[in-house]
């Protein structure tokens, strides 16, 4: 049998989530229908809220409900230390390690083939920030693949054409994993192990 | 670390989605914000609408948009058969099984100890229904759990007090199980092994 308009409609919608196949997301629009409408509704207006009020900050460039995050605005944290990563889901992993530095979030790696060159995943912002601070140590804690480490060599280059020290997170993780789904410890560990980047 | 007042109660709200834990929600909200806002503005919309747009049928009280729902207007179905199900989800399990009958969507089963009693799960209407149509056999497919076979019973008795032959779904299915979580090979099963009660 086929489902109504208005529930297909759901079911299509909800397969957006990660990890959220056809099967799942029946499941997911009969019970909110059946058992939670509230709950649903509140759901609808959060994802609303969420996606029409919260921007990136401009100093740092993770997701951020103010002009300038919570991150940036805490006084009490490192500032010689910055920590790049490669999207802001990757400042929440690198968070639960105990790093207390500054953060700059890149949109992503480089990746020629796509077009995607320093411009576009925003390095000369980097720079900028880079210069505007006092950093005496830059982490580059892109992902361990092909395109982070590229990534990471590229900016290692430019940081030490202006006399800075970049290090790389420690190949603690597995290599073509995705730092967002690595557990803390390991995370963590990588984060210890970090490197001078020998160019 | 914290996250953000819209970003927490967007990953609040997710958890009402069945199977969705904590550390899910988080990968749920942060993909969403950063990698498709506009799949989750239309989920948004699509949540709201079938929360507002989706009903009862008056019929059989399964979910529909319309007044009467397309299974009940459908001409071509059997109408000397009649399934009873717990909930509107069963409905869809038992649509893949191939039965081609018609519907009766109890609010749930009895239950003495939390005050649901036939009233409650909306028994006076399935008799109604059952006076109307000329059915010649009700199936019936509570959930084999203890309220799922006393339900059945308890139905059973007044129909055999009106002179209808009610059957109930065979044990093909495990006891304990829920109806709409297993899968339609079993449940075929069961529909075919179908057996009149003896009270
Ligand atoms: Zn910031
Ligand atoms: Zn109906």
């Amino acid at each position: 049998m086929s489902f109504s308009p208005l529930i297909r409609q759901l079911i299509d919608s909800l397969r957006i989530l990660p990890g959220v196949g056809q099967k799942t997301a029946q499941r997911m629009a009969l019970q909110m229908l059946e058992r939670d409408r509230s709950g649903a509704l509140r759901l609808a207006q959060a994802l609303t809220q969420a996606m029409e009020g919260v921007g990136h900050c401009k100093q740092c460039r993770s997701l951020s409900e103010d002009e300038v995050c919570q991150l940036c605005l805490d006084p009490r944290r490192d500032d010689s230390l910055m920590c790049v990563v490669e999207g802001p889901m990757d400042v929440y992993a690198v968070e639960q390690t105990g790093y207390r530095g500054r953060y700059f979030v890149l949109k992503g790696h480089l990746s020629p083939l796509d077009g995607l060159g320093p411009e576009a995943i925003g390095i000369p912002e980097l720079l900028a920030r880079i210069k505007q601070g006092g950093f005496s140590e830059v982490i580059l804690a892109t992902n361990p693949t092909v395109e982070g480490e590229a990534t990471a060599h590229y900016i290692a280059q430019l940081l030490a054409n202006k006399g800075l020290i970049a290090s790389r997170i420690a190949h603690g993780m597995p290599l073509g994993g995705e730092l967002e789904l690595v557990d803390g410890g390991t995370l963590a560990h990588a984060l210890a192990g970090r490197r001078p980047i020998g160019l």
